[in-house]
């Protein structure tokens, strides 16, 4: 049995599409040391995944034969090592059944799968999210409609610990690509400054009564056109138009109920906000804690079962 | 008098963001010669409007005391010159009335303005589009609702030769920005070879009956992971989904009624399908045709009332 010293029991590793982060853990789940960069999944492609992964280790003293266990984009088809998606329903507190070893690699790492969709007309995937289901169910909620904002927000209903359907929208990609790419760009530069919540909540309550994203776009330029007053409140309004559109379509696809938000910061206020506007109850689960408990609770079944 | 001789009248030109087109026009309308080029708006910011104006001109040999009448993005704000809004309720047939003749040029060059509408919560505006829709009236479609399909899609009510209202989508734009910069840029390159009816026709329907936009682009991402038939269809659904949005908000705005499709090509044959499969009776216009005439009627009531 482990014991919670200062030698680690695992590395666990959350390897995103843009980020990385890395605990060391000791065997009651507890941080001895952390890592996190911009080294993700697309700064890693094609073949930088375990020098990537050693430099880290190798930077906090992590033994050559302490075992890895990962969660997210590394496993994706293309990346490091396929982690072929489960299927719903899928039973939360078994990934680490299906988590693959990786080949050729020093060390014993270990990549928990994604979860796939396979409804016609819904099809979905996630990776990484999953993980955070699981150690909300570990913790105890079993059953709840769950959201986890993000690049890809996600919507997912749990019951019993069974993972039953989910729902992706493009959220915080929009956000980004609008922000970056579209005619909007000189205005949101200059509206940075203003994150006001009044124009924020507007904007939800206008797309949850069903107001049309595309002409709700060109308007925040031509609004800003006519009134510099309107400019500085675009960005505030864009974040309510994305966020209010995608609770919107959560609301359609799984009714009106207490939510559990995943997030942490500034994204668990804004989606605080927005679900309340909604008149949805929420509580708030931390994101990190979430993945680490989970990626904890996987490296145990597999390297203390044994 | 004008005759209908070899001698142009005068230069028109519709100047948008991205593309310049300028016709010599004889006394009766009919053109002469023409030209067009990628130096739109953008290409002549900050101050190479007349500079790019002048190269088209003498291309053609045009005299240098011809007088241009010129309507879209060169009378922006901080474009050419500015020619401010007109404001909804708009008289089409009044525009070259507030024509702004442009400041030390050598020739007399007019701008038409564009019309904004300043109702709060749907201020919109548009540069060119309020052309087209004088042309419109000006061939006896005194009240109609215009659907002007672009970068930035229009609809507009036009009752008695008046715009009363109209509703800008961002429709074309997110085409592009999501194709070029999204998650969905590899599979959609992929994709471009299939431009296929049935899904384009299947995901204006799944818009026309609420589907939420943000899901449905993400879901483009994991069809596509989870069955590669499906991959081929993305563009079609792509633009499907857009065009459905955007069909759906014009009719949250205007109701069920007739349209007036103003277009050409191959944005014609997408809107006459997509209109249809809401139900709508659709009629074409060619946006082209409708500019030029415009601007040889503006130019008419211009150079020859004096």
């Amino acid at each position: 049995m482990q014991k919670a010293t200062s030698a680690p029991f695992c590395a666990a590793v959350d390897w995103g599409t843009t980020n990385f982060r890395l605990w060391l853990l000791g065997g009651n789940g507890e941080t001895l040391a952390e890592r996190t960069s911009a080294e993700g999944m697309r700064a890693c492609l094609p073949d930088r995944f375990e020098q990537v992964l050693e430099s880290h280790l190798a930077a906090l003293g992590a033994p050559g034969d302490l075992p890895v266990i990962v969660a997210g984009m590394a496993g994706a088809r293309g990346a490091w090592c396929e982690a072929p998606y489960l299927e719903t329903p899928a039973r939360l507190s078994g990934l680490h059944a299906s988590a693959v070893r990786v080949g050729r690699t020093r060390r014993d790492v270990r990549i928990l799968p994604g979860i796939c969709q396979r409804r016609a007309g819904s099809e979905d995937v996630m990776r990484g999210e999953e993980t955070q289901l699981s150690g909300a169910v570990a913790e105890g909620l079993q059953s709840a409609l769950f959201c986890l904002p993000g690049t890809h927000s996600k919507w997912a209903r749990v019951e019993g610990g069974i993972l039953l359907s989910f729902l992706t929208c493009m959220t915080g990609e929009l956000f980004s690509i609008v922000s970056q790419h579209s005619v909007l760009h000189g205005l949101l530069q200059e509206a940075q400054e203003e994150t006001a919540m009044p124009p924020f909540r507007e904007a939800v309550e206008e797309m949850l009564a069903g107001a049309p994203l595309t002409a709700r776009l060109f308007n925040l330029r031509a609004a800003a056109l006519l009134d510099p007053a309107r400019a500085r409140q675009s960005r505030a309004r864009l974040s309510g138009l994305l966020i209010g559109a995608e609770i919107a379509a959560a609301i359609r696809e799984f009714g009106k109920g207490p939510v559990v938000l995943v997030a942490r910061g500034e994204t668990a206020a804004a989606y605080e906000t927005a679900i309340a506007v909604a008149g949805l109850e929420v509580a708030t689960r931390d994101a990190t804690d979430l993945t680490r408990g989970a990626l904890h609770g996987a490296a145990r079944s597999i390297w203390q079962e044994n």
